[in-house]
């Protein structure tokens, strides 16, 4: 487990020094290894502990002999398993006390920086580095799910995994990314709270400064089973919960994809100034669910201002509507329906902001062109919709209000790949585009109270 | 538009014969065409009609004249635009009914039926067929859906975009798909029915035989407005529509991702006698988030029985649960996990269903070597893990319980594309698995009725 660690760090790009600390190998993956801790080249700013569950003790011990205050300690086996484990977790602590180290864990899958390339998980991270801040009690949505957000484009900052939180706990990490200018929201999955009153004081003074969404499982009488066997918590009241976070300012997620999701969106997309959204497609059908979705989660869809209605008037067919929502219905005009008319409909002051379905991309025409046994060359058109989209891209920015997309194809078309990777969330379904809309909403009304 | 609806029922493989009609050219993509339909040999089965708007009326009285007596018209411009598209929908339902021509549409995208390779829509059918019949009263959800639902590993039985329902409605189309054998499940996407009555008439007698799921967008204020320009639909209130829904025993869902995971997992899985559950991953944020999950959509997740109990044991590390959820923390056994333990699971008499999280694949082995920079053959793992999934696959048939899985990995996982390809469901989050579930345990509760 610790050579794979290691091997993800390396993967990483990790700039700073390494010491594998190995009781036999004189070198692990090409670095010196030091047989004990108080072998290692001094100072050390941090060790990393994957070691077997007794042995935690006695290397924290020598950890803190030789000047180490900072710990990651990975190894399971402790309070989430038996009264010996808990005897075993109070060791370290009382250890950690007396060096004054400050550490991650027991039981965590670590921690992941990937702006600095440091990731002593599991899994590598795939990723570019973006802005949003997870705090988890499940080491499965820090590395397990490294696949599901590079495939959506979700960068983090920094993804902690606590564990079972014997020294620093969920409101010492928020506390931390509060301050942290890399993060742009923080998203918190949560089994156990311990002190109540410290988790919403910090919470409060965070959503001052960023949008903090959270997933808490350990309410229910299934969740609470299954918790204290994952990480020794014992869960609250579900309703007690969901009170601390109403009063935080917090917003609350019930799916790990919507924890990832509206996290994604509140760190890369300017908050709209109301809930006047307008919606344009190509297709009836979205249209029709986004707006459904829409007035369910208190978000309007007013007229257009004349003028900018005339405007729109000129990219719509006899067919299509210039109403909200537009359907430009089956129109091929990719520059018009991602580049002009949203820079229109963002200009509107009767509009607070955009989503978009069917994002126009070369899979219809490469499918046509193959069902009609004809070889074409797209570099030019592959072109021509990244440089549009890099267009859509910049607007949120330049006009300061958001926009959101959804769409049926995935990564395999390269516009949503393009999308995704710069900024523009690009979503699996219309109600998915909406939902995320009204969670930036959302925080938009809980930073006006 | 013509062109392209042809390219894809010749590129799906139609086996029946293929009349092109058109004015001027003598052949079209190799078939010989007609510059009539007075022209074509006899008799035809079936007329699709693509044209402008005004000369539909025209060539569907040609139709009538020449025997044919179904029609499909894709074209649009009628009473969804203005008051002259009114009359002349008015128009082709009189002609309609002088020659007893009975028909799809107008302002619709074809019907799609992959076991025949019939298709004549725009779009590409990607996937094999599968027992799920759609209709739906947007075209996107038969047509621009087709990537998504290859990707689900979801396949359409027969796909009917209704369009305007001008003759043939909702109802008529059910009463169809509610006799289909190859239909198992049936999809609805609705923004209007007309006649309530025997909408829920039809609706009863087939929700005795099997499942019916719905999407409903045409009841808030959002989606009346947007359904009224899509297909000209008025759409009627919410709580009306719910109470049909109830009062029919048809599953409703509020999103796109819903309607067509939902029927996917209704029409290949079997129904759970009752609501207990078990939960089998290797990660325990997901077991939490599955067990909470399960608690808020009424299933149980009961203690296994004792001597399963037992055999369970043998296979759990001791950092691991053998309790429900079954957390085997991180262990790389396969087989174990996605044979031998689902089988105990599923003969436990106290387990209704199993809901399994995080599928082994070659995944995260090939990242690790990766990472170590050794290459390596993956073909006879490959070869194992397929032999494992489709002993997955089988135990659903051979039991008489449903599985439901779900992963952050895609399909670039073979695993999880094969899952997905042989009828064995893996959403991307747990909690899409376990609500997919509940659906299949609300839909044996509906049939108890």
């Amino acid at each position: 487990m610790g050579t794979v660690q290691l091997l993800n760090t390396l993967r990483a790009g990790y700039k700073g020094v390494i010491y594998p600390v190995h009781p036999k190998e004189k070198t692990v993956r090409g670095l010196r290894a030091y047989a004990h801790v108080s072998d290692l080249p001094k100072p050390v700013d941090t060790a990393i502990l994957t070691l077997p569950t007794k042995v935690v003790p006695w290397v924290l011990e020598e950890c803190g002999q030789n000047g180490i205050r900072h710990a990651i300690i990975i190894s399971g086996g402790f309070k989430e398993v038996d009264d010996e484990g808990k005897r075993l977790e109070k060791d370290i602590s009382r250890i950690a006390k007396k060096y004054k180290i400050r550490f991650i864990g027991p039981n965590c899958i670590g921690v992941i920086n990937p702006r600095i390339g440091f990731n002593p998980t599991m899994f590598p991270y795939l990723h570019h580095p973006g802005g949003v801040g997870l705090i988890s009690q499940s080491g499965t949505y820090v590395t397990q799910v490294l696949p599901y957000l590079a495939r959506m484009g979700i960068g983090f900052s920094k993804a902690i995994s606590v564990g079972n939180m014997a020294d620093l706990d969920i409101s010492d990490c928020l506390e931390y990314l509060s301050d942290d200018t890399e993060t742009k929201c923080i998203a918190l999955y949560i089994e156990e709270i311990r002190e109540g009153q410290r988790f919403l004081d910090v919470a409060r003074r965070t959503v001052i400064k960023k949008p903090v969404v959270a997933l808490y499982t350990g309410g229910t009488s299934g969740g609470a089973k299954a918790a204290v066997s994952h990480t020794g918590s014992m869960a609250g009241n579900d309703m007690i919960y969901d009170n601390i976070f109403r009063q935080a300012g917090i917003i609350r997620v019930y799916s790990v994809e919507d924890l990832f999701e509206w996290a994604g969106v509140l760190a890369c997309q300017p908050l709209p100034k109301g809930p006047k959204m307008a919606i344009l497609t190509h297709s009836g059908g979205p249209a029709t669910s986004m707006a459904d979705a829409c007035t369910r989660h208190h978000l309007q869809l007013p007229e257009f201002s004349p003028d900018i209605k005339k405007r729109i008037q000129k990219f719509i067919p006899p067919t299509g509507s210039a109403q909200n929502p537009i359907d430009m219905t089956f129109v091929i005009d990719i520059k018009g329906m991602m580049a002009d008319m949203p820079r229109l409909i963002l200009k509107d002051p009767n509009i607070d902001g955009l989503l978009i379905h069917g994002i126009m991309g070369i899979t219809w025409i490469k499918n046509v062109k193959e069902a009609a046994g004809e070889i074409h060359d797209y570099f030019q058109m592959e072109q021509f919709i990244a440089d549009t989209v890099d267009e859509l891209a910049s607007m949120p920015g330049k006009y300061g209000k958001p926009i959101i997309c959804s769409s049926f194809i995935d990564r395999e078309e390269k516009a949503i790949a393009y999308m995704r990777d710069h900024n523009l969330p690009n979503f699996t379904s219309p109600e998915k585009a909406v939902r995320a809309m009204a969670a930036l909403y959302r925080y938009s009304l809980i930073r006006k109270r």
